[in-house]
Parts: structure tokens; C-alpha cells; sequence
């Protein structure tokens, strides 16, 4: 074994003493590696091809699975006739509703149970049949060769459409999935105080989830128990559903993530295709590979749905908030799937004001439901609330930024006015405004302005609070300390793409004065790692980042009760100094961790930590602030970002790189919805999906995105978070975005754009 | 999930209260499920093939490699020219001596230091350079396409020649490589107040390890970390050795065992062939293959050593044993490998005899080295021990077995005569006899023997004690409770084909009151599993046994910590009752474990268990008997063995159909040593190995064995040992039978067989 000093970065020097034993680590006052920019530990993997994602896995006689899809936005199946792809060439197996193998199997939306194969068929993309093959080609000609005889039924595809009394019912219950109504105060009282009042509709598209790496799954089963390599965000969550649709038990279903391609809140659960895959292997007694293609993704695996907003929002003269009254319609889709869920967010808790009301209303519509998006429902109320706080600037004659600094909140009004733990809102606007140089930029966009016909020049800006991000238990990690100081690290979590493994790795590292390098991390697997809920929220970093530190802490104590039997002295009065243990009263008194007798003698010795609890009766919330500058050409409708800051607060960084790419990620995928992508239905004619591939569903490409992206982490210490004193960052970084670039654009063209995406189109349909 | 009972297997049946946190457990009274006849929990994946051993294991873009190995037991390589190697076709890497990938790597036997590759050959197999291709025949190619001189030198093949002066050295030093004197008391005196004394000279042979998976592995780099998928006894180990050789930090380097087809000790280590295979995989950058061939083994896994031993010893009219002398040389091979290790210890710790002498002269000869087989050097000590008491018992006119019951110990001798913690030989002898029917069956012999010329009968006896085999720390064990019930269980240790998954689902399913179904296994792999050492010594089970248990308590104590919120009364107050936790002072406050609120909250409870220490100045040891029943046709010295019984004390049967088949395979492995196996030499011509092949080396097959073996398992409660009473197992079943198959021989035909293996040819040379 290296038994160098190499593994050891601190030489040397002291580190914080480790506390008692059964008491939760102290928070970091200062840290050495942390907060760093280092790369990923990961890094070779993914750069070289050697990382495996779920789509890349090959098993010995692995076969291809590939699923019949309705291809109706509404029909019934009157007849499905399997008998001729069962006779294609290397079909192994193939499962529909009537085969005894999924009898009775269920599919859960949320509380709402469906047949897993559901003859009536609510969106396109549905269940009907799926086909395992030896090869994909095979098992795609297959699907193709079942005889289906449909019922073809109307259908309604907008959601404004759908409580009307005409809309075809996607449920017999009716369209209307459920309604929600939060009244502080009183709206109409607080409005009538106003100086000023705005009132005005915004609508936000259905934007699709496209992560990198398709959805799907490969299945094999030893015996009674079930493996599933899925390209998910939480495989406890996919080891839970799937063992409650297929009835076993859950130390029998292992999930292993490892590698995934992206997710945005679609991975965070199974989809059918993985219960289609199990049961297929099970059919076929070989491991089925079920990767979806892209169109199937935008068909089944969810989006985020569209929503019309109206919003009146008042102030008096001074910029004081004086009332807001908010009301959203949206879809689930064919399913219950929160079609409106999270909406209001922005307006109820972003800004101080005492008289609010947001009433929502989620309906069905015929296509595919909903799933979490990368902040769910925030950049959608954002997309409202910050267009309007512009209105309101202008109408009493201040500046955007100084509005909201008049407003900021010190409390969580939405939960009863309890405190934050910290909240960075004012610093986010504040310092963004000035290294952006918002009053400079403002007046330069006007001189501009004034002199350019062609191309007219806007800056804009946004704040955001995300409803959680400060994590919690549950979450268990274990940390091995081999006897030559190397480590493995052993969670549940997953990586999204996110960096998670580094971050943890910088956490252990900096805890045990190790190079990051040595660390060895083990993850997202129910088989062999520990528990972590799913990986969405915000919450990975300020859920597993302590519980990382409190297994190290514990490892370090069960090292110093091992290092006090050696050096004769009390356990307590020793500490960690780089690749020692040091006696803290007699420093002659030290001891390599290596030498450690009873280490060497085990050869390992395991630490477990646990996430503590959340403080009572308190929040934990990260904010942000984004600033835009960009340019419009009026001829033909093009808007060319100049530059982008994200100004966050989200706690202490820990990884600096992979925080900076958080912030640069969120922003790009806020310039899709801001100015790119949507969900076309074909609402007139077949209700069925347009764009269902790259080249028409538009993701912003490097085209679209500016070359100058700043990334300003307001760092404030935040104790009662936790002992990391991290807070989320992932999806706050994309609330913003959109309503920022929506202000930019009416300073340059003074239209208020209030139906995104504002793409070229939009653009000619105002000037 | 599948929250029904059915997890459950004690359905509202008590079971003992949970020990207080931070105490080991109390010791086993009753068991509900251990000791029951269970089969193997994965007797689905072994028998169906889907269990997949090292062998089986295929990874994209794989390739194969191949050994070249010295032809003669002795030479110097003048030059190696691997030119036309690297031109052979399917050849992605090829490393040798001179390579830099190699310079200056090195091999420890024990702690000897040699060069990975070493020009000079000290036997037969030695490894000069490597190969990996596209397929196996084209690595193979490549390897007979290598050009070698040799400058070929002389050898010595025999032990008892190797200490000649004229005999070539092996080393410069000379051929002994150590020798070792144990005294108690005064052997010459005692031999001298004998009544009756015999001496005699014994042999046993060259065993070769002959596992039914042969040795190898798959390995595979990700960037700096390297994962190594090896037929192995311990994970750790392997880990251990490779991190070493290659000079990586522990944590970079993932060793996997999970299936793997038997190793008899010979894999209880890597072998050179583990370090070639990751030096190729990291030069081609591809995953690397490298399974042995039989004959490759046969060459260099390993050996149990082949010993002349000579004893002497008296005793008086009454039985009483006044003196044992013994005398051993064994040959480690061409490298230090404990040529004679233990095998005086029947010698000098089986029979109560005050006054022993064991010496030993362990040589070097040109042949690959020995490596730890099946009880090492106790079968050959037995195979002089067992059938010089015979010869006692004759001599003074006494019954052997009564001989035997007339020394039993009351202590270790060997040890300063501190106590074991229980010996059962007096019971495995006196039962054991009983069960057979010994007298009647020497009875029935001998008469049959006057009535019967061509065909004669025989019975015989051994008795052994093993050196250890009462397992101890460190292990560590995690086992996770999910929130239905159902069990992870995660432990280092591999399952060498003894069935230890099987026994360790048993102790937590006992413990857990759940059915062992549900209880899913990960094991052996240094990556996602907790710390084992590797498995030999017969100390698997009494190692990691009370380690699940305490694991399996340590998660009762967190649900009953849990379920006293739910229930609002004392976690002491509360017992695990099957499915529910139960108050212990008012039976009607109950709660289903699977309703247990913080359980349910978070998912998984992870308990950890440690393997506490053994007991002070005691002695945990199992001891067995063995009697066979046998017919010689004197004809043509073919030997029929009629039955067979087993009747061994270690401790606690904790699953009585793998305690059973190991009693059957020890027995039949010592039908191997007595009968049928040696490693055949050529020492006269070319000292080149003569039987390579399964035909040519004599194991025994299904019609040497007989269909009547019974085992008889001595249970004594043994609280002191540890909290499951158990000990172990595998390698006392293989101590005596080859004694008692000549012993039996004996009394058949009146020769006394000193020379093992005692096939038709060693008969019809005596009779």
C-alpha cells in the first residue's frame, strides 16, 4: 500500500478538534479544501467513455425491450392482436394487458391507481404492449406487427379549455383535478390602499424534460430477486415503487444508479418502462435492456406544464407592497401530477407583503402528465411576479432594483412568519446590481437606444426564494478508513450530473485532512449503499454534506479511542494533525494514523453518520438575484444575450467549480423557457404531439447562451442550516432567469412580453 | 411493497429480549430457525447458472490474457524476445521483465522479496511474461510465439534429498529454510518408563489444490482505481496484496468475490497471475481475463506440501501415553511457504501426554510453493499420530478406541494447559463409536476376514483436535431493515461454496424473527461491503456469525428506540414479537414493525455489528472423531470404502444441511489423501510435473466414495466461545479420515500402510 505521507494534503497542521462522541459535528468555521475550485473526482470517467450509464450497460444475453404506445390522444382499445409479432423474428417474450403476467398489476398518479396496460387510453404515448427481442430493431418491427383496433375519442388539449362544459371529460370525474386557494390578508383591501395598481395575464409554456441521457432501465432477475440498473435521480424511490407494483419485497428489488445522463425531476421516479422491463426479463429469463427513445420521453415521461397566470399586484407610492392577487390554471395532464403545483411560491413568500391571495386550478387534459421540473412552478410564478414588480417600478417611477430591495422580507411570511435561518436576498441584489453595474448598464441600454433603430439593447434583472433547499434526515453515509489512510465512502445518493460525488468527496477529505483523489466513493445502489432519499429539492448538498462530516467525525473518534490505546493517554486529549494523532497536552505524544495499532490489526475501521434534524421553528431557503443585458433585433424578431450574473445565496460553497456550473446551467435552461422551448400540440386537428424530437423542440444551444456568465456566491455563514452550512443551489438558479431576460427585452423594445417562450415569432407578432 | 406477515416466520411467538445498547449479546439459549435443515439461499443461482463466478464474468470490450511460464524447474533465462509475440494477431499488450510497466515490481513469499518476473526460474510454471488478445487462442499464440533461451540448470525434487550436499541449491543461502524444536517435558525419559513403544516413519504426499473453479480473475481500471472480480477466499486480502505489489492507496483498488468455486486454501491470496492481469488491462486499457488453466495450477496455486515424518512413542500397560518424539521435513517449494506448518500440532495437543519432542526442517526444492490446504499439516500429523495409536493399542492389548478415551485432555498442553472453552472428543469419540456399532463392526470384520481370502475387512478410527477454528475479531456487519421488513445484509466475507450466505441469513432471521427469503445478501467485495478476513481456519463462522447477530440487534434496539415514540412507554419496556413490537408491561401497546413512524419516515434502519473478542486465556477449539468400515481385495488391491461416520463437536449447528455436506466433502477429500491423490514429479529425468490433468491426478470420484456416510453432530452449549455457540467446521472433518482409512487397512490386511496414498499399487507392493 502507498503508505506515504501523499494521502495527507495538511501536513501538518492542526484541524478543529473532533467532538464528542453521539453529539452532532459543530459547524465548520473555517475550511482548507472546501469552497475550492476543484475538478470533478469523476472526471477521467465521464471525459474518457469508461463511466458506465444504464444505457451503456451489456449483460451476457441481453435482449432489447421496446413498448406499443397509443398513438391517439384519446381512444379505446377495442381489439390488440399480439399473435403475429409473437411470431417475429427473435421476439423472446411479450406482455399486454391480457397476459397473466401484469394481471392486475397496478400504476399509481400520485393517489390516482390505473392498470398498468389500460385498454382506455388518456394521452398519446400510452401503454398498450411491450416486446423483449434479441435484437432492438427486432423488437421495434415486432411492436409494429400488433393489430390494434381503436376507438378513436375526442379529446381537449388546453388546459383553458378544458373546464368548459364542452371539453371532452379526460375522467369521468370531470376535468378538474382539484383546486387550491392560500388567502394572507386581505388582497382586495391591500390593493384598494395602492397608489398604483397593474393587472395583467402571462402564460408560460409546456416545456419538455431533456435530459442528455434517454429514460429507460436494463432488468435481470437471479432467482426471487430483481436488478435494475436505472438512469434515475433516487433509487430508493425506484425500489419502492417498483417493489409496490410488482408485490416483493424491497430488499429483493435492487436499484443501482451510478451514472446518469441528467433528469430535471423526470428520473426522480420509475416510469412503466421499468416495470415493463422486469417483467419481460422475468418472461424471457434474460436481462432486457429498455432505453426510450427521445420521442417517447416527450411523450410519457413528463414535463412541465404550461400555465396561465393572472396577477394584480399594488403599491403605494414608496414601494411598499400593498396586496397581490394571484390565480393559475394548469395541466397534470391525463393523470393527477401537480399541474399547478408550486406556482404561487414566488408570490407568497418572495417580497413583504401582508395581503395576498393565489388560487389555483389544476386540470386534466389528453397527454402526457406532469412531472417535478427543475424547480417546480417557480419560474412560472417568476415569470409573473418579477414582470409585474417591473410594471410596478415604472408605474411609480423607481427602479426595479430599488423596489425590491423595499420589499425584502425578513421573515417566511407563507409559514407563519417564522424566521429564516439567513436570508442573502438583500446581498443578492444588492452586490449582483453592482458588480453587474446595473445603473450603468440601464443608462448606456438607453443612450443606446435612443441612437440604434436596428437593434435596440435591454437590461433587465430577477430575485427568486426556493420553497426548500436546506435538505434534512433522512440520510446514513459510511465511510471506511482503510488502515493505509486511503477511504471509501459509501451513500445513497445519487449524481445527477450535478457533482454530488465531488462535493462529498471534498467534505470527507477536508473532514480527515485527506487528497480527495484517495477517497473511493460507492453510491446510489439499494444493494450495498446507504439510504438517501431521491435526489431533487435542492436538498443533496445540505442533506448529505453533514452526514458526510458526521461519518467522518465518527471515524476520527473511533481512530483517536484506537490511537489512546497506544499512546496511553485519554482519548479526548487527542487530535487529527494531518497524517497524526497528536496529544493536545504532551505533542511529543503523537502517533501516525497508520501505526495505529488496532487500525492496522482490523484493517478498517467504519464510521456511519446521520443527518440531524432541521432547526425548529425556523426555515432554510436559499435566494438569488439574476441580472440580464441583451440585445433584440427588431427586423427579425432575434434577442443575442450579452451577459448573464447569477448573484446566489446558497450558503457556504463547497466545490466552487461545480457550484459556478450550477449557476451557468440554471441560466441556460431559463433561456429556454424565456426564449426557445415549448410543447406544440396539435390542438385542432389530432392532438397530437409536433415537435418530438431536437430539431423542433428547441433547446437554447451555445448559440444562445452568452460567453459572459458571472457566478457571484453570496456566502453567509448559516450555523442553524447545518453543520456544512450549505443551503441547495440547483433550481433557485433557474427561477429567475426568464422573467429577468422577459424585463430585458421590454426595456428594449417596450412591449411586455408576457407569453413565453419570446422567440422570434412572438417577437414580429408585437413590433 | 409486500407488507403482509408473511416476512414474518414467528408469527406472535416471544423472543428473547433485546440486550442493552452498547453490550454484546448474551449467548443463544433457544433457536426457532438455526440448527433446522435449511437449504441455500442461493441454491436458485447456483443450480440455474445464473450465479455468476469470475469465470463467468464478460465485459464490453474485454479481451483475454495469457501466461508465459518456465518449462523447467530450474534455469536462468539468457533471452527472452517477445518481438514476434507483439506482431501475432487479436495482441493488444504484452509485459515481461524488461518492460517498464513491470520495473521493479515485486512478489513477497511470506517475506521473502522477489521480482515480479524473475530471469531466474526456481520451478516449473514460473512466470516470464504476459499477453493479452482479442480471444484466449490468439493470447495463447502469442505466448508460444514468445522466444526464450534458457540456460537450463540441476534440480532436486525430493525433500528428504534437498539437505544433500551434493543436492543443487535452490537458493544460495542453501535448501532449509528454517527449522523449529517444540519441548515439553522430556520425551527420551518418558519413551524410557513406556511399556510398550513403537517407531515408525511416515509419508504423506504432494497434494495438489484441485478447486472446481479454476484460479482467476477479471480486471478492470477506471481511471486510477482498479477493480479486480477474483475467485477468492478473502476480498481483503486480495485487496491487501494487489495495493501492495502495484503501490496503490487500499481505497483505489475494489476486489469482488460473490460466486466463486472453491479454494481449499490455495485462495486465500492473489496470485502473480492477479498482478499481470491488471499490468495488461491498464496497458491495453481494456478489461483483462486471465483464468488459469488446470495445469497452470497444478504448477503454482499452491500445494499441501508432501512430509516424512517419524514418531515415536510409548506408553504404559494402562493406556497412559510417557512420550511422543516426532521428526518432520516438508518442502515449502522453491520459496518459503511453511513446508511443515502444524503439522506436529496433533502431535502435541490431541493426546494428554506430558513428555513431547516435535521437530521440523521445512526445504527448498525446485517445484512451486505450498500454500495453506485443508487443515494445514494436520491430516499428514494425523496420518502418524492415528496410526501409531493403533499400533500402541495393539502392542499393550487394548481396544483403540479405548486407548484414545484413556488420553483424552483436559486442557490445551501446547498452550501452558489453559482450558478450552468446551472439548467435546471425548463425547465425538465415545458417541461416535456408539453410532457406528464399533465393536460389533470389529467383531464382524475379523470373522468375516477368517472366512473370506480374497476380499478382507477392516474397520478404523481417527480422532483430531484443529489448532483454532474458534473464529474472533475484527468483522464488521451492516444490516439494513427496510420499512417492510424485509432485510439487506452486508458482510466482507466470501461464501467459498461452505454456505456461509445461507448460515448468516439464518442467525439474522432468527434474530429478526423474519423468514431468511427475505433477507437479500451482499458479500465479498471490498467496495460496498463491510470488513471480513478472508475465510480459512475454519473461522468464518464463529467469526461473522455473532457479528450479523449483534448487527441484527443493534437494528432491533433502533426500532424498539422508535416504535417507544410511537407507543409513549421506555424502549426498555419493549419486545420484538414476530411482526410487532410489543410493551412487555401492557401486551395492548403493540405496533406493527412496519408501522413504526420514524421507520416509515426513513425508510431503511441500518444496525452495525462488530465481532466482540474471544474469551481470556481460554482455548476455543472443535475436535471430531471419524470410523470407516472397508473391504481390500487382495487380488488387486482395490479398496471399497462400505461407510463412513463423522462425529464432530463444533459447537452450535447453526444449518444442519451445510454443517452435514461439510462433514461429507471433509471425508471424502481425506479419502483423497489416503487413497488416491499425489503430485507426481519426474525427479530423475526433468523434475518436470507428470500428472497435469484431472486424468492423470487421481481425485477421488463419486465410486470412491461410500453412499453410507452419516454425521453426527456433538452439540455442547459453549457460551464462552461467543454468542452463538458456534465453531468451526471445515477442516476438522479432513483431519482423521485418511488415519482411520488405514487403520482400517490395517486390520484388513494385517500391513501397516505408512506411505499415503495407499492406491491398488502401494497394496499389491505389500501384500
Amino acid at each position: 500500500m502507498a503508505q506515504d505521507d501523499s494521502i495527507y494534503y495538511r501536513q501538518g497542521l492542526p484541524v478543529p478538534e473532533t467532538p464528542e462522541p453521539g453529539r452532532d459535528a459543530g459547524f465548520w468555521e473555517t475550511t482548507d479544501i472546501v469552497g475550492k475550485r476543484v475538478a470533478r473526482v469523476d472526471g477521467y470517467e465521464r471525459l474518457s467513455g469508461a463511466a458506465v450509464y444504464p444505457s451503456d450497460i451489456k449483460l451476457p444475453n441481453m435482449i432489447y425491450g421496446a413498448i406499443l404506445r397509443c398513438p391517439h390522444p384519446h381512444a379505446r382499445v377495442k381489439k390488440l392482436n399480439t399473435a403475429p409479432a409473437r411470431k417475429m423474428p427473435g421476439v423472446r417474450a411479450l406482455i399486454s394487458g391480457d397476459a397473466p403476467e401484469s394481471g392486475g398489476l397496478q400504476w399509481k398518479y400520485d393517489d390516482y391507481a390505473a392498470p398498468l396496460f389500460d385498454p382506455h387510453c388518456r394521452f398519446e404515448g400510452e401503454v398498450l404492449a411491450a416486446v423483449a427481442a434479441d435484437t432492438r430493431y427486432q423488437a421495434w418491427d415486432a411492436v409494429r406487427a400488433i393489430k390494434v383496433e381503436y376507438e378513436v375519442l375526442p379529446y381537449v388539449s388546453d388546459h383553458d379549455q378544458a373546464l368548459d362544459d364542452k371539453a371532452p371529460r379526460v375522467h369521468e370525474s370531470g376535468n378538474l383535478v382539484g383546486s387550491d386557494e392560500y388567502i394572507r390578508g386581505d388582497a382586495d383591501k391591500g390593493l384598494s390602499r395602492a397608489d398604483a395598481v397593474v393587472e395583467q395575464t402571462y402564460q408560460t409554456p409546456c416545456e419538455l424534460h431533456t435530459p442528455m441521457e434517454l429514460h429507460g432501465c436494463v432488468a435481470n432477475w437471479d432467482g426471487d430477486r430483481l436488478t435494475i440498473w436505472e438512469s434515475s435521480q433516487g433509487v430508493y424511490a425506484v425500489q419502492s415503487r417498483i417493489s409496490e407494483v410488482l408485490e416483493m419485497p424491497l430488499s429483493k428489488v435492487r436499484v443501482i444508479g451510478h451514472y446518469m445522463g441528467g433528469g430535471f425531476g423526470s428520473k426522480l421516479q420509475p416510469g412503466k418502462y421499468t416495470v415493463l422491463a422486469a417483467l419481460l426479463a422475468r418472461k424471457a429469463a434474460r436481462p432486457v435492456k429498455m432505453i426510450l427513445t427521445r420521442e417517447e420521453t416527450y411523450l410519457c415521461v413528463g414535463n412541465r406544464p404550461a400555465n396561465t397566470m393572472r396577477l394584480k399586484a399594488g403599491a403605494r407610492k414608496d414601494g411598499t407592497l400593498t396586496g397581490l392577487d394571484f390565480a393559475c390554471t394548469g395541466p397534470s395532464g391525463a393523470y393527477p401530477a401537480g399541474g399547478t403545483s408550486l406556482v404561487d411560491w414566488q408570490i407568497r413568500d418572495l417580497y413583504q407583503c401582508d395581503n395576498v391571495r393565489c388560487s389555483s386550478r389544476d386540470v386534466y387534459i389528453h397527454a402526457g402528465p406532469a412531472r417535478p421540473f427543475r424547480a417546480p412552478g417557480h419560474p412560472q410564478g417568476s415569470w409573473a411576479l418579477e414582470q409585474m414588480m417591473d410594471d410596478l417600478a415604472e408605474k411609480i417611477g423607481m427602479d426595479p432594483v430599488e423596489l425590491r430591495l423595499k420589499n425584502i422580507p425578513e421573515v417566511s411570511q407563507a409559514r407563519g412568519n417564522i424566521p429564516y435561518t439567513t436570508t442573502g436576498l438583500r446581498q443578492c441584489i444588492e452586490k449582483g446590481a453592482e458588480q453587474f453595474g446595473w445603473k450603468a448598464a440601464v443608462k448606456k441600454a438607453r443612450e443606446h437606444n435612443r441612437s440604434n433603430r436596428a437593434v435596440k439593447r435591454g437590461v433587465g434583472m430577477g430575485a427568486c426564494v426556493w420553497i426548500v433547499g436546506g435538505g434534512g434526515p433522512p440520510a446514513t453515509v459510511a465511510i471506511k478508513l482503510f488502515r493505509d489512510g486511503s477511504v471509501n465512502l459509501n451513500m445513497g445518493a445519487s449524481d445527477i450530473g450535478t457533482g454530488t460525488k465531488t462535493v462529498m468527496a471534498l467534505v470527507a477529505a477536508e473532514e480527515l485532512g485527506i487528497r480527495p483523489e484517495v477517497i473511493q466513493i460507492e453510491h446510489a445502489d439499494t444493494g450495498t449503499t446507504q439510504y438517501a432519499t431521491p435526489s431533487g429539492g435542492s436538498k443533496t448538498v445540505p442533506t448529505e454534506s453533514p452526514t458526510v462530516r458526521n461519518a467522518a467525525i465518527d471515524v476520527k473518534r473511533q481512530v483517536l479511542e484506537m490511537a489512546a490505546e497506544d499512546l496511553d493517554v485519554p482519548a479526548a486529549d487527542l487530535v487529527y494533525q494531518g497524517a497524526e494523532v497528536v496529544s493536545g497536552s504532551n505533542s511529543e505524544k503523537r502517533i501516525r494514523v497508520t501505526e495505529v495499532s488496532r487500525l492496522k490489526k482490523r484493517g478498517v475501521v467504519m464510521g456511519v453518520g446521520y443527518r440531524g434534524p432541521n432547526p425548529e421553528g425556523k426555515s432554510v431557503n436559499p435566494f438569488g438575484a439574476q441580472f440580464c443585458e441583451l440585445e433584440v433585433n427588431i427586423g427579425t424578431g432575434e434577442v443575442s444575450i450579452l451577459r448573464f450574473l447569477g448573484a446566489h445565496d446558497s450558503g457556504r460553497v463547497l466545490d466552487r467549480l461545480t457550484y459556478d456550473n450550477q449557476v451557468f446551467g440554471g441560466i441556460v435552461m431559463g433561456i429556454g423557457l424565456g426564449l426557445t422551448e415549448f410543447r406544440q400540440l396539435d390542438a385542432k386537428q389530432t392532438g397530437k404531439l409536433c415537435n418530438r424530437n431536437w430539431h423542433d423542440y428547441k433547446l437554447p444551444t451555445a448559440l444562445d447562451v452568452p460567453a459572459d456568465m458571472v457566478s457571484l456566491p453570496i456566502e453567509i455563514d448559516d450555523p442553524e442550516a447545518n453543520n456544512t452550512g450549505a443551503k441547495g443551489l440547483g433550481e433557485p438558479v433557474t427561477i429567475p432567469t426568464a422573467a429577468a431576460i422577459a424585463n430585458a427585452l421590454y426595456m428594449a423594445t417596450s412591449v411586455r412580453f408576457t407569453r413565453a417562450p419570446v422567440n422570434p415569432i412572438e417577437i414580429r407578432r408585437h413590433l
